[in-house]
């Protein structure tokens, strides 16, 4: 048997592939990644990429060392007399970050947005919608915590969706506070949980002491049915003041925009580094936790990553998860057409001189030709099985009066072209 | 100190960027990628793409054990609990021809012309364009054995070339024959070395009985002395019927074409799957060894990957070559724009008013907006900065009648245009 890809990863196939299915169709990829250029950009996004791996350093700094991301799910890069530091990329923000300092990108007028879209890692259990290597398109604002920051980047993630003609989407908003916010609740939590520490996971009971909040995030469902059971107030009680009023001013703007959103209590960040905004998106389509992607501020990442304070907020969406929702609600898009003119020589002399006139024809169009002289009856099954709309026929006579016999595929009709008006005529019939 | 990005790779950075070069700039990888996508989808070729990582064992047999590449310059990739067999990919065909087998695309009309482009890795000694983290445009045409197939490659390769304006460079052409006029040249090689072992390097003596040809690719000055010494004669002296017939048709190809090329006797490739054609691509302006990329045709590689035989051809380049060869030329190309519009509030009260107004323009044009109140000077000068075509005012005078206040910045004109006109405004001014 031949060789097969690495478990947990997949190859974007043309069009026409066999079992060709949407999170696997290289121009659905192409729909996704136009769509969010042409949204982001005309927002002054511009488009930034990093390296596929960095520091493992970074990435714990970044993602942080007590996720399941950090601990259990990093591909480590080796090489020949490495040290063995390296990590291929979970995400996209801590390396944009990076890059922001290193490359003085601070002296670019705020908030700079940069988006990118690429591949991610992680070794997780491989499911419907969760791959080891999967796609994400990603936005970063940097360098203001003004609330109308907040509220254009959940407006152009909304916009992505809305662009691409997707529906069913809601909007999950939250706010994890500031620090001292976040202070408060913790000792809120602990005091709730202590006393029945020993009904908690191991996992929460850990986390009872070194950070409360990540209970709420547990994957077990003795864990939930406690958080029930005591009625737990939300982070969003404990906000203060200053946190308060950016929350609800992010809320006001979206209101002014008309982008629905719901509020959601549940909304937790585990991390030190985010403050304030952060919101979900999610969609039935998607399989496992519905979410298509999410989003927050991460004012405090800048200092965690050695670098001066840079207030941001960025997003990103998984590009197979939106690939699966696309396939859910049944949108189409336009799929690669064919070329538009097929050009076949009669005889295998004038093969030559066909495929010549090809590659002038395809300075201004798609043009494909045949590799060997072919019989019109032929040339014009092979034309229409690869969707062209003209085939092009050089034989001894059209070469001897120096034209070439041009048929129009859906109506029939078929007419002489100069030779020296190819090009001329594919101009004028090009898109 | 800030965490750094990982020794030999790069940044791809926004326009304006302090200390931009071509070769780590964004815009200039999407004028590259753009440019290749043109010429080789008018070419009827689809994209693809393939994992970043594949299985050792495809690589060690896609590109030879016994090359530097595969002993010295691999990138493993391990996970938890993983057995280790994994590499980053050091180039695309073996995956591209990997995913052919596995994805059934044989079904597909041939020959199937596939390209792709972005990051392959090698664990190279750090130099001006020699990266550890590097960028390619990859074409492959598989299932045809057709000398046609082979000189549209090459014509394809050098369009692109022209395409991006550049002028300095050179095509290397050769044939390596098939398997027994290979087999002759290394018989050849053998008598002319073996008498004179103990003078080749170590390398070499090794090659010597494995594989001769590629002492002729050996970076020894001794051995290269030797060669010259010896007056060994080329491989081209060795074709065969068949592939020498192969080759003169190639060439008639190129020369009816108008493709310039040199024939270069000197082309040899290592491995045991490459047959007849070879080419490089050389450009002065891009330091160690000039070349830009190259290509051959590999009919053996199908069946070493343990599927059955598929005629193939490919070309690779090098994208942060191509950028320096672009950078020594001067060429230019268009950079990013600014927005067409720059609105600003001119009091705090018409702030998410100017937003909201810039977001539904955003629907037909770039338009960006000011997150704080501006007065009218100051909102010229931030337009200006951000290189906008238009600046548009919202004050209260503006708001009470419904109208914006927009100033063309270039002759200073002003107008004013009502609210629910202003996408029509855009829109005929938009690109």
């Amino acid at each position: 048997m031949a060789l097969q890809r690495p478990k947990g990863t997949q190859d974007h196939l043309p069009d026409g592939s066999p079992k060709l299915s949407r999170d696997v169709q290289a121009s659905a990829f192409a729909y996704v990644q136009d769509t969010a250029r042409r949204v982001l950009e005309r927002a002054g996004a511009q488009f930034i990429a990093t390296p596929l791996f960095e520091e493992a350093e970074l990435v714990r700094r970044g993602v942080g060392g007590s996720t399941d991301i950090v601990r259990k799910e990093m591909f480590t890069v080796y090489y020949f007399g490495d040290h063995g530091g390296y990590v291929l990329r979970p995400e996209g923000t801590a390396g944009i970050v990076r890059a922001y300092l290193q490359n003085g990108l601070k002296q670019l007028p705020a908030p700079l947005k940069l988006w990118t879209h690429g591949p991610m890692f992680r070794a997780e259990n491989v499911q419907k919608g969760r791959l080891r290597q999967f796609h994400q398109v990603d936005y970063e604002a940097l360098g203001s915590a003004d609330p109308l920051v907040d509220a254009e980047a959940i407006w152009l993630m909304w916009e992505v969706v809305r662009e691409l003609g997707l529906t069913g989407v809601r909007v999950k908003l939250g706010s994890i506070g500031d620090p001292a916010d976040r202070e408060a609740y913790n000792a809120y939590l602990r005091d709730c949980f202590t006393p029945h520490a020993a009904r908690l996971s191991d996992d929460s009971r850990d986390r009872l002491t070194r950070n409360p909040m990540r209970i709420l995030d547990s994957k077990s469902a003795g864990d939930q049915a406690l958080i029930g059971e005591l009625q737990v107030k939300p982070m969003l009680d404990f906000l203060g003041e200053a946190a308060r009023a950016h929350f609800a001013a992010v809320q006001a703007y979206l209101r002014a925009w008309n982008v629905p959103f719901d509020i959601d209590p549940a909304i937790v960040r585990g991390l030190d580094y985010y403050r304030r905004t952060a919101w979900e998106l999610h969609h039935q389509g998607v399989g496992a936790k519905s979410a298509l992607g999410g989003g927050g501020r991460y004012d405090g990442l800048s200092t965690q990553l050695g670098g001066p304070e840079v207030p941001g907020i960025g997003w990103a969406f998984g590009i197979e998860r939106l690939l699966l929702a696309l396939e859910a609600e049944g949108v189409t898009f336009p799929e690669a057409s064919g070329p538009l003119l097929f050009l076949a020589a009669l005889d295998e002399e004038h093969v030559a001189r066909a495929a010549g006139l090809a590659l002038e024809g395809r300075r201004v169009a798609r043009v494909e030709f045949a590799y060997r002289a072919l019989k019109p009856a032929n040339a014009f099954k092979e034309a229409e099985r690869r969707r062209a709309r003209y085939a092009g026929l050089l034989g001894s006579e059209e070469a001897a009066r120096g034209v070439l016999t041009i048929k129009h595929l859906a109506s029939g009709e078929q007419q002489e072209v100069p030779l020296a008006a190819l090009n001329t005529f594919l101009a004028e019939r090009a898109l």
